[in-house]
């Protein structure tokens, strides 16, 4: 099996056929054959770069300060290589956090209605407002942000919160200063660099130069002491995090806006996933009174309803939250909304509005209730083999701790001697360094099975 | 009938109901009245500027740059005030280029079976690979590419043809100078604009500094005069043209990419109309030899399957093309895709395969030939009122020339009279002073009948 094969199954199970080229006006017939098509496949040889033609443009210097590949194309390139070299070994992936149950019938129902309407006058529809439909909007407000002062015209339907990341960046530009709980998601710190608001990456520490990375750790319970910060312009903030899997009390999200408030901050705050969250920790940001003033919320149906391949997401820009000449922020991601964008798919929009229907929010609530014991057999597994382990309860995510072990090592291990991938705490961050995080996404017998082979490892 | 509605209608057709918030854990079941949505409703008032709180977050000064709001939100808005004033006004929209007529079955059963399929286990898929599906892209490769060295591997799939653009324009960074047709889609001096590759906007000449426009008019037969050019980074072209409809000939694309070779400059050509081509004028910038060294090239399912909703596109960026340093432009290419974006929907991307299949191909051959009929109509109504008519030929777009007259005047004359909506050229650039843009999307009736207006109002 090549390693082509390999990456098709773990990334793609699209089981459309491949259909023969055909005609194309005056084109030759001629198809050439079908090559094999890797992740990152684009490496030119050291020889091929000497002797080759050249453009005279520069590469982006930003572009140049990224360390290897991003995060989790690296893992599936490790587990295409472990594939390779076990050809027969039934590899479970708990690493990059994909969905893996099917999408509840009420919502599939939706999308494919959506799709044969499309081939009628009366359901054909073309551009939709770049911003989202508007009866989307207002259910998104209405399930999310009843009572929270959350306007349907605040809220940006999106392709999902990664990709909205970027749009804020791109309002952002590069002058600002930024800071990221460490660990955290990568795609907050590679835009950074990549929109040039950071310094080189200083190897010795692992850090970029002018981020601030707020530790978050199991001494000050995963939440930064903000005392500590030198002002940023930007905070990222994800809870329930990704990867600790903590959730930030009321308390501390009062200190952070208070924080943000006292240095005219503004917090994106990431809340992917919220309807994880079990207790009374705050669902939205907006819970806290003034954060409208300061915060930004970022959010997505991937791993609510399982549209990890659907695409479809949501920002929360309000009105109330102004640059420092007064200018309103989401009068210009607004702008890059049209300019850089056009809107999430009419298909996956028809998707979300069933997702927040009686029906839908209760089939989603249960898909979501199916991943929360897989991670309670993870965490009872790795608590039964004496590890500390983190995260859990409140997102699908399970953080376990090998203290003074190189993560990597410990994931190389872990994939050598169980093939199961996971992922390690350190690729989120030098905070990271000593964990690594399993992901409660799989079905159930492939959980089981995990853990199974986790406790021959560390029996 | 209010702003709000009217946009609905103007933007959007989804027929799906609002429907009722539920609860939400342990959120209130209280919701907000549904409020009115508006395109680019979120300027505060100067009063609640000044008494608002305000973060110390400095406005990105590129955004301070853009000029009023991006062109077709800006017409939509018009569009909108023109039916307050005529509240019965049958309006009919030439402006946008949004496609009205329905996705053919066979594409639209594709959508459908894929969305169902979400719900089997079998048929469930995640996260996809962020470049798309190798089926896809290997049909992209022998459907569009046959022959002309292009491999699958070269092929990012996205949704749509506008965000590659944003997304290469972040690959290649604020210090580069770009060119562009002058008219040409806006998106293009947009994104630069936003990237921080321009000065200031000059409303003297109507142009931003430090980007070149190549001014493409009837006299030079819409392709610039590249010996007046000074050397630019980047280069962006689009064949057909949007808004002249004008399709380069082999000639001028040879000359083309001999320019950007003695320049040592990368070609992004826009081909999002090349299926709109009669004649043998090149389809792809490929068919020109040399060109996988100097040019990317981006295209778009949007105008060839109704795919505007759906959103689909794709981009080349060929592994022989390198930056100054010899680093492959491809890598940074494939970077961007996975770090800013997460692959097009799996939903569209089946319909892309079925797009691809012979009998997708038919149907969407057939779909461009009522649209190419409709521009016939337009170009024969216009010629018959001795107005000088360009582009129709090869393009969905016809190109009338208002000699002498402000292009906005127009437009308001010609919507103040006629209840159409056209594009005024000068939203294009300097360039399309004194045209107006006509599109050719639309059902027939609304064609024949807006031309039949034409006719009253020109006799």
């Amino acid at each position: 099996m090549s390693i082509t094969q390999n990456l098709s199954i773990s990334f793609s199970s699209s089981s459309s056929p491949f259909l023969a080229p055909s005609t194309f006006n005056s084109r030759s017939q001629v198809s050439l054959p079908v090559k094999s098509v890797s992740i990152c496949k684009c490496v030119a040889t050291p020889q091929e770069v000497d002797t080759a033609y050249k453009t005279k443009v520069s590469r982006n210097e930003n572009m140049g300060k990224l360390q290897a590949g991003y995060l989790f194309p690296e893992i599936a390139r490790r587990r295409s290589a472990h594939l390779l070299k076990y050809p027969d070994a039934k590899i479970i992936s708990l690493g990059i956090g994909d969905t893996t149950e099917p999408i509840p019938e009420v919502i599939t129902s939706a999308l494919a209605k959506k799709s044969h309407a499309l081939s009628t006058i009366e359901g054909y529809s073309g551009y939709g407002a770049e911003q989202g439909e508007k009866p989307l909007r207002s259910a998104l407000a209405s399930t999310f942000y009843a009572d929270l002062g959350i306007e349907d015209d605040d809220i940006f339907v999106s392709d999902g919160a990664k990709c909205d990341i970027s749009r804020l960046q791109i309002v952002f530009g590069s002058n600002v200063k930024m800071a990221v709980q460490d660990p955290s998601y990568p795609a907050y710190v590679d835009s950074s660099v990549i929109m040039g608001q950071t310094g080189l990456y200083q190897k010795d520490v692992q850090k970029f130069a002018n981020i601030e990375y707020m530790r978050c750790n199991p001494e000050n319970g995963f939440f930064p002491d903000l005392s500590s910060i030198s002002r940023p312009d930007i905070i990222f903030f994800c809870s329930p995090n990704n990867p600790t899997g903590a959730a930030a009390t009321r308390e501390q999200l009062i200190q952070l806006v208070q924080f943000a408030k006292d240095n005219g901050s503004i917090i994106v705050y990431d809340s992917a996933y919220a309807m994880y969250i079990s207790g009374d920790n705050p669902r939205s940001i907006y819970e806290i009174p003034g954060a409208k003033e300061v915060a930004i919320e970022t959010s997505s149906f991937s791993k609510y309803a399982g549209f990890t391949g659907v695409r479809l997401g949501w920002t929360v820009v309000p009105k109330q939250l102004l640059f420092s000449d007064g200018f309103p922020v989401a009068k210009d991601f607004n702008r890059i909304v049209c300019t850089c964008f056009n809107g999430a798919s009419n298909i996956s929009q028809a998707g979300g509005l069933a997702c927040l229907s009686p029906e839908g929010l209760k089939a989603m609530q249960e898909v979501i209730g199916f991943y929360k014991e897989n991670t309670s057999i993870i965490v009872e597994t790795f608590d039964s083999l004496g590890f500390k382990v983190y995260g859990g309860k409140c997102a699908p995510y399970v953080w376990v701790h090998f203290p003074g072990q190189n993560s990597w090592d410990v994931f190389s291990e872990i994939l050598e001697k169980t093939h199961v991938v996971t992922t390690p705490g350190s690729g989120f961050g030098p905070g990271g360094e000593g964990f690594v995080r399993v992901s409660a996404f799989g079905h159930r017998e492939n959980i089981l099975e995990a853990c199974r082979r986790f406790k021959q490892l560390y029996k």
